[in-house]
């Protein structure tokens, strides 16, 4: 193979695998997304013992099957891609490794059963793929709602914490250890399940005083998710609200967007808006 | 009967039976959704064994009286409707089936007890009827802000499954099979559970690590609410501000809209307004 | 006394008992409220049965006092209103008349110990007082924005009855009788339990299947609650916006309010409006 | 050391201890939060038998080293600051008493376990180094969210402290202290457990009627959320709008306001805007 040989080949194989251009490229990201799920699914299924022991042969040779092919693949992508160190290295040249990985180990230290839980990981992978799809204009708009608000949020978030440390202790003061409140971060766990309204039921009060003080805590937990709730409706009312405003009329003037209904002027160039 | 006298027949049943605007058709609709009601009210309390056991006579009796009801609705429909393969294959053909099919059945397989439970579908039968009340605007209305804000829905479950199932597989990490999380498909599970708030504690974490990470789980699920909740927010809102808008008029002097339904004259030009 | 002097006395008493305008009739507000309030707290007490049979003296005494008080209240109250029949009947008569009869009851049959729980209806005599207050204003608003939407929320609540009992029949085959479903209506009421996310874990699946099945109904309850969290913020943002117009602006020409805040000419008799 | 130097001094600590502008303000704030963070995690780590028994001399080094360091920073505080009975009585002054008075107290009443528990009050203290962060202007808008809807949110939980009064009393009537439902308060706690969907499963109805009406609760509870939700929502949007708006400038030609943060002409006179 000469030279210019493998530099076709390889900017062929980088489409292939890097982009969703091509039928090629398509196929390739369709086989992927199915191994990495069919793979996530046998991790998932073999943590059942029932499973494990009955059919422990197919699943350690349908894990060898995925783990040659992410290795192949690995391969493949460190051989196209140019900048070879900076891939290795990025978040997802790290989850590649961690995705084929743990098998490999597991031949050195057998015992090493919780390792393999790190191919849940692999999950991460698809994201890559859906990256390419239409969903990502819709993922983007709750991106930026989150981000928008994300300081209203994490006061909300220390509001909470403070609120569940002072909860738990005095909860710890009415009801003591008698009570399954046998310390004060068991009655932060306990302030934690109420105030979220989850409500396990593995500790709950016993004593009047203490029911009393929970009950206020549940109608507490009850209002206060208003507040995470009223942050985000505002901030997708403000986004639908431009979306709705951008596409409105366009200045003949300078061909810009972005004109409030009730503009008769635009407010880029000064130029007159047609009202129709 | 002539030909003319059946097709005439045929007419009027066909008013009747698919139609909600003669008294006769009226009078139908009533009978029929009382006639479902009662029969699903009959499936639902024959489950109960101390009933079962006690009135076995009165239940068999009632339901091949409703069966026979249904059966006869049944070829009436298919009498009078001019497609007949058109509503045999229709979702409300395949329904009607549905509905007297099992009773059938059980004549001749007597224990396909759980078969019987399919008589329940009778249920959907009622949204036939209710396609004509003037409920129907409101339904639409709730139906058109689900669709518009589908997309981003999605979005939000498919990120709600990835986080459950990397959530699940760490709890089983972390607490492993000793402590109720057997295995990882039963970890989801739990996930599910703690992430909306249900919090069943049929399984619930015991070392401190487990429950310091199922209190982030539960503020996380007890936070991203406020995701689908502000979408529909948004959606609703722009709705009804649509909706208001609609209902408005223009003004015959300067072409402009925008105003109150009580407004008689023009708020731009000092137009008077047709109030008609 | 003379019919005129009896006359003087009973506008004197209905503007003390019925209105409160004045000193003597905001003083009997209170001691009515604090009256009802005590008298409420007297019979929660009451049903513990520690207190109850250590205090039984007490609270026999304290009941008569005030059934004779609120029974001295209504029979004052038929004295001085006009049309007597009118308020006995009304619902507030029947509230106050409930308020007393179940202790003269307790005379004749003594067993009678639940008819007593029917004095908790008392409370409902609070609203009466606080009808009077400033709080009216705020009520007022949460009253109208629950009927502008009341047909959506009805619409809503229909497709909740519907699902909870289609997920209950479902359900019940899944997991059947063995595993605490034990007919259809208590499979209904789990899957109630589930979906409004109160999780009891009285009942909870035990089955592979019959835990994904749940996961799937506990996604759909987390998931809908933004329906009608929607629908009332919508309705609370439209209301908010029609307050803030309303505050705005005044007609010099027909001193009417409720202009936008964009509006030149009054939209109610034309007149140019000032935009300061 | 002169009158002249103790000012000098006094001035250089006040500037030290109360505020944050200088190098040496900014460093005391870091070490006061750690300190106070460290004690307050030091007393929660101590409730736990299992440390408490192995490691009781380090808590209690420990302990006795954060209460001579706060000690030391309450008598400086004393000591700098101008009027010294108004910092004692004010809020931060008790609870920077409180934050040291349970360790001295524990020296002469050995057996006051649950009085240290008062020292997670500590955590209050941050509060006031917060104030001082760039945090404070998204908590002050909370605040006034909050503050804004206080009226409404009163209205709101005083209709459920009714609405749960009546549901607890007719509970107890339906299932009876046999099913757990042993008095009219804990019928109450388990209307608030419901209603809340917290749902412990501590308590809950066997009987059918009771699981009905547990139902109906459940859904209410489900529903009623969106009032409190919808009033936060309405409120937060309003407050986006204003702060919009806010940022806008005035035209100086028609000095109409309501421009968009990028405009550059007047939207509706045409007229250049100061772009400052």
């Amino acid at each position: 193979m000469t030279p210019e040989e493998s530099k076709i080949l390889k900017r062929r194989l980088y489409k292939i695998i890097f982009e969703a251009d091509t039928p090629a490229g398509k196929l390739f990201d369709v086989i992927l997304i199915w191994s990495i799920i069919l793979s996530v699914i046998l991790v998932i299924v073999e943590s059942s013992h029932e499973y494990h022991d009955r059919y422990q042969v197919w699943f350690t040779a349908g894990e060898w099957l995925f783990t040659l092919l992410f290795t192949a693949e690995y391969i493949l992508r460190i051989y196209t891609v140019r900048k070879k160190s900076v891939y290795i290295l990025s978040f997802y040249g790290v989850v590649d490794l961690l995705a084929i990985l743990p098998t490999y180990i597991s031949l050195l230290f057998p015992g090493s059963q919780y390792l393999m839980v790190i191919r849940i990981l692999r999950l991460m992978r698809v994201f890559r793929v859906f990256k390419l799809t239409t969903f990502i204009s819709e993922a983007n708009t709750l991106r930026k709602a989150l981000l928008a608000s994300s300081r209203k949020i994490l006061v909300f978030l220390s509001a909470i914490a403070l609120l569940v440390i002072v909860i738990g202790s005095i909860m710890y003061v009415i009801e003591g250890p008698s009570h399954g409140f046998k310390d004060i971060p068991t009655s932060i766990y306990w302030a934690v399940v109420t105030l979220t309204t989850v409500g396990y039921g593995d500790i709950s009060p016993q004593t009047g005083v203490g029911q009393f003080f929970a009950s206020i805590v549940m109608i507490l937990g009850y209002s206060i998710i208003a507040v995470p709730t009223g942050i985000m409706s505002a901030e997708f009312s403000r986004m639908r609200n431009r979306t709705d405003n951008s596409t409105a009329r366009v200045c003949q003037n300078c061909m810009r967007e972005g004109h409030d209904p009730e503009a008769r002027y635009c407010k880029f160039c000064g130029g007159i808006i047609d009202t129709d």
